[in-house]
């Protein structure tokens, strides 16, 4: 009954957050892919009831649900290759600058799900999270937010190094540019030299055309 | 240089969080009180540069900020009276429910915050809140949330505990009817009998003036 199984959508940076700490660990799982937005399976409703959200974890029958809870539970059962420092404070620090893009997700899918003005303020409030990081996170020269290997935080943060140059390309402003983020924009390309996360990033091409419909089914129904 | 100082406000629930996790641990700290909204000190800037935001907790010079990274924290470095329990799902369904009122936890600014409409909006998205606690988090006849004893859930929902019915005396709509939420109810009773919980409450009154004096002041920002 120690069966992992992984509700999840491939196109989602919360799942792949998910299937990169499963990777990096090296623990096997079944992976069930969910049919979004409009025909999520009845296991994925019964196992998360609140949110009726991907991603969900099921180990031995019991679903851990959240992203960020399922990379804290994923490190506690499976703790060698370790995805949070050992030292508490260093502990704390990962889990404040995870917590920090969890509240700034949202702005990604407001990025490819607007136009106009109210795009415009996304586009504002990434940029300046990102000035954040660059100036506050990302500090000595380190490799990856941890250090020297990649932890928790390098993974929370998917959505920066991949997902935002996906919908850069067909969603409007330019908000990333490599000269104004030196620090990420070095971060991004070791995270993405790393082969387990270059191994199992959603193909751009096949997102691109996903977030591009998604994009115009939302922006007609807006203006209908 | 072990020494443990928090930076807070003393009628902010995130503040008192980490307050009441220092007492039922038993830890000796020192308490600055931080003069909100306007004075904040240099010192708060200087440990919270990205957010800017009491509480801090400082432990021998290095600042721990965000509350529920702080309980996390605080767990991890005094694990005696334990706030996350000992098995690894359990500790998921605790972060689990963490992470759901700290993601509304804006709802309670925004009740004392608004009228009208945008306040009825608040009050809607809190009764429908409470319904998911009542129905989901408190079920199996438990004390507390986590069981018979006191846990870091509990410690986070405290402004459902105190604060909301503060806010419901002169706020508007009365959202906590006590034979809707019977579960609910009796848990408050709990939380609020123990001596920890019961000895650091903020004063209802002291907060009640407070409030309503914020509260005018931003309407009257709003309609100038």
């Amino acid at each position: 009954m120690d069966e992992v199984k992984l509700f999840g959508f491939w196109a989602s940076p919360f799942s792949r957050r998910v299937i990169w700490a499963l990777k990096l660990k090296g623990v096997e799982y079944e992976y069930i892919e969910e049919d979004l937005p409009y025909n999520k399976s009845d296991l994925l409703l019964q196992y998360n009831p609140v949110h009726k959200k991907i991603p969900v974890l099921v180990h031995g029958g019991k679903p851990i649900v959240e992203s960020l809870v399922i990379l804290e539970y994923i490190d506690e059962v499976w703790p060698h290759n370790p995805l949070l420092p050992k030292d508490a404070y260093e502990r704390s620090v990962a889990r404040f600058w995870a917590k920090f893009i969890e509240e700034k997700s949202h702005l990604i899918a407001k990025l490819y799900r607007t136009d106009g003005e109210e795009q415009q303020e996304a586009a504002k409030e990434y940029f300046e999270m990102l000035e954040v990081l660059e100036e506050h996170a990302l500090i000595g020269g380190k490799k990856f937010f941890g250090g020297d290997e990649i932890n928790m935080v390098d993974i929370a943060f998917c959505s920066v190094a991949h997902w935002l140059r996906v919908v850069e390309v067909f969603a409007g402003p330019k908000i990333f540019e490599p000269h104004k983020f030196p620090r990420l924009n070095s971060w991004i390309q070791n995270l993405k030299s790393v082969p387990v996360i270059k191994d199992n990033l959603p193909d751009t091409d096949k997102m691109l055309a996903l977030l591009k419909r998604w994009r115009e089914m939302l922006l007609a129904s807006k203006s209908s």
